[in-house]
C-alpha cells in the first residue's frame, strides 16, 4: 500500500510552463545517498554548484545560490532582504508574474509604483524613462521572461535607462535562465532569481538567486533586520561561503545533488548549443502551428522560445483538448493563467524537453485532436 | 565531469541532529518520473500525504499539508501566518530552537516576552503558569524535542495551563514527529510544524504544518495581508483542497514522492513499533555510552529517544573524535551548538537509524577512538 501510487507514473512529455522534462542522469543523481549538510563532501558539491551557477547566469558575484524553495521562494528572498518599509519600488507589469511581485512589495510595506503594459506585450522602454525621470526609486523590477503571456521584455534596454540611477535593478529570470543568455552582470543586474524546473530541467523545489556586490551592501546597511528568518541571506551567505560554513537550516541534500547534475548536463553541452536547440524547438513549433491553422499571442520580436502561447481557435474546447492530449498522448501542455484562462494554451519547450522529437509528437496530437 | 563529485559520496551512517538515514524506497521513490503539479495523478498522491501526515500528527486538521522548504520553513509558516504587528507572544526558551522561534517572532514586529530555562533542563510548567496569570498572550510557542540539548519539554502539561484562555499554542515538532507521539488534536495545538529529514527519514526539503481550525479562523480575520506571498497559507490551501486546486507555486514534486514513501514505510510498521524502536535504540545506546564510561547530559526523565547529548569527557579532541568517526568508520554525529559547542556532542537515532545494529556499530567505533 505504502507506494501504490507511484506505479501511476508514466514519463508523460512536459509540454507546459514547467516542470519540464528531466534527464536520466537528474533522477539518478536525485537518489544518491543523503549525507550530511556540513559533510565536507556536500560542502565540495555545493561550491560545485556556485560555481556552474556564475557560470549560467553570467556573473562573478560571490553570493550566487540555490535557495532552499521553489522558485517563488527566489522573488520572495530578492524582495525581502532588498526592501525595508516605504521604500520606492517601481515594477514593470505586463502578466501575472509582474503582479506577484507588486504584491509581495505591497506586502512588505514597499512605496510600490506599478507601470503596466498590455499583456501579451513586451514593456516599453521609453514609458519607463519617462517613469524615471519623474521620481526615484530604490528598486526597479521586471520580469524577463513572462510565463504567463510568452513575452520577452527588454531587460537590457532597460538596464541602460538606469546606468545614471542609484537604482537597483531586480530580474525574474525563473523561465529564461538556461534557455536563452541571462547576462547578470552584462545586464549590471542586482538581484535575479530562477526555478529549476523551467530550463535547468531539474525537478522544482531550488531557486537560484545571484546578488551584486551593491545588492549586498545594502542589504549589510539595513536600518531594520531582514523581516523574514529563513530567507535572510546575511545568515545563509555564511553556510554557503567562508572557512566556518555555519549552519543555517539543513539544506536539501538530495535536491542539490539533482541541481549539480542538471547544471553539469546543461554545460557538458554547452550554453550557445542549448539556447540554439531551444530557438530551432521553438522554430519548428511555431511552423507547425501555422500548418495547423493555429496563431502565435505574441507578435514574432517579442516571442519567447520556451514559452509558446497559442491563440485558442473558436469552438475548441480548451480543456478538453488538454485532457484528451494529457490521457491519450500523455503530454501535458499549460492553459491561460489569469485574463488569459480560456483564451491560450502555453506550449513550453523548456530545458531537456526542447526538441525536435518533442515537437513532432505534439503536432502530430494536435492535428488528431483538433 | 558533469555528475564526478556524486561517486564521493557514500552510505554513511547518519547519527547526527538530522539529515538521518534514508530507506531505499524513499530514495526509489525520489527518482519516479516527474510529473505536472496539476496533474490528477500527482493530486491523488498530495491527498494521501495530507492523510498519512494527519495520522503521523494525531490530528483530523484539514490543514495538514508539508510547506515547500526545509524544516524552519515550517517555523517561518506557522509564525507569519499567526502574527500581526504589536501581537503578544510569549516564547518558553531551553535551546537553540527557543531561541530561534523568538529572534523570528521579534522580526515580524511582535510583543515578544521570552521565558527561559537552563539548557539542557526541561520548561518548567509552573513558571509558564505565573507567567500566564500576569498577561495575556496571543501566542504561546515552545519546542517539543529541543535539538540543541536533547531535551524533551512537557508540551501536554502546558498545553493544559492553556485550556481557559484564549491563547493559541505553538509547537515545534521537528525532531519529535515520527519518533515519539505528537499528539497535536490531544494537546489542543493550533501550529504545529515539524520537518522531513528526522525521524521520518526522508531527506531534507520539505515542512509538514498542521493548523487548527481556531487558527484557521484567526488567520483568515487578519487585519494586514500575511507579510509574506511564498509562504501565505491563505493562498496554499487553494492548492491543497477543494476542487479548483488553484496555482500558487510549483509544488516540488519529486520530493513529495519522497515524503509519501517515507509516511508509508512508517505506517506499514506500525507507529507504535516505530516508538519502540526508537525507545530501544535509545535504551541501548545510553547502556553503552556507560559501559563506555561516558555520561549522557540531560537527566534520565527528560532524555528524547531521538536525541542523544552525551558529555565530552575532559581531554578528549571533540572535532578529531568527529572527524575520524566520518573518515574512517563513516559514521556522523553532531557537534554541540551555541552554548553548548565543544562541551556536548549530539547523537541522533532518528527514523531508519534508530536500529540496533547502528548503535553497536557506532559504540564499537568509540571505543576504539576514545
Amino acid at each position: 500500500m505504502s507506494t501504490d501510487l507511484l506505479s501511476t507514473l508514466s514519463q508523460t512529455l512536459l509540454m507546459g510552463p514547467g516542470p519540464s522534462c528531466v534527464p536520466d542522469p537528474v533522477y539518478s543523481a536525485l537518489s544518491h545517498p543523503t549525507i550530511g549538510h556540513l559533510d565536507p563532501r556536500f560542502i565540495g558539491i555545493m561550491d560545485e554548484i556556485k560555481g556552474r551557477l556564475q557560470t549560467v547566469m553570467q556573473t562573478r558575484n560571490p553570493l550566487t545560490l540555490p535557495i532552499s524553495g521553489t522558485g517563488s521562494s527566489g522573488m520572495e528572498t530578492c524582495f525581502v532582504n532588498l526592501i525595508e518599509a516605504d521604500d520606492p519600488v517601481l515594477i514593470l507589469k505586463n502578466g501575472v508574474f509582474g503582479m506577484r511581485m507588486a504584491d509581495l512589495a505591497q506586502r512588505l510595506g514597499a512605496d510600490v509604483d506599478e507601470l503596466e503594459f498590455e499583456w501579451g506585450t513586451p514593456v516599453i522602454p521609453d514609458a519607463v524613462k519617462e517613469k524615471l525621470a519623474r521620481k526615484s526609486y530604490k528598486i526597479i523590477a521586471v520580469v524577463h521572461a513572462e510565463t504567463s503571456t510568452g513575452v520577452m521584455n527588454p531587460v537590457a534596454e532597460i538596464s541602460r535607462l538606469l546606468a545614471d540611477t542609484e537604482s537597483l535593478y531586480l530580474v525574474d529570470c525563473v523561465t529564461s535562465l538556461g534557455g536563452m543568455p541571462v547576462d547578470t552582470d552584462g545586464w549590471h543586474a542586482d538581484a535575479v532569481y530562477s526555478g529549476t524546473q523551467k530550463c535547468l530541467s531539474c525537478p522544482p523545489g531550488l531557486a537560484p538567486v545571484s546578488f551584486s556586490d551593491r545588492a549586498i551592501s545594502l542589504l549589510k546597511a539595513r536600518k531594520t533586520k531582514v523581516p523574514n528568518w529563513y530567507l535572510d541571506l546575511t545568515m545563509i551567505i555564511n553556510y554557503w561561503d567562508g572557512d566556518t560554513r555555519a549552519y543555517h537550516h539543513t539544506a536539501p541534500i538530495n535536491m542539490l545533488y539533482g541541481l549539480y547534475a542538471a547544471l553539469g548536463a546543461l554545460l557538458d553541452e554547452g550554453l550557445d548549443q542549448v539556447y540554439a536547440r531551444h530557438k530551432a524547438a521553438h522554430d519548428a513549433l511555431v511552423d507547425g502551428l501555422n500548418h495547423l491553422g493555429l496563431s502565435m499571442a505574441v507578435s514574432e520580436e517579442s516571442r519567447l522560445p520556451m514559452l509558446n502561447a497559442v491563440n485558442i481557435p473558436n469552438g475548441v474546447d480548451d480543456a478538453g483538448v488538454r485532457t484528451a492530449l494529457l490521457k491519450e498522448y500523455d503530454i501535458e501542455i499549460g492553459a491561460g493563467l489569469g485574463a488569459l484562462a480560456g483564451k491560450i494554451w502555453r506550449i513550453g519547450l523548456m530545458g531537456h524537453t526542447a526538441r525536435q522529437e518533442n515537437v513532432d509528437r505534439l503536432l502530430s496530437a494536435l492535428k488528431t485532436l483538433l
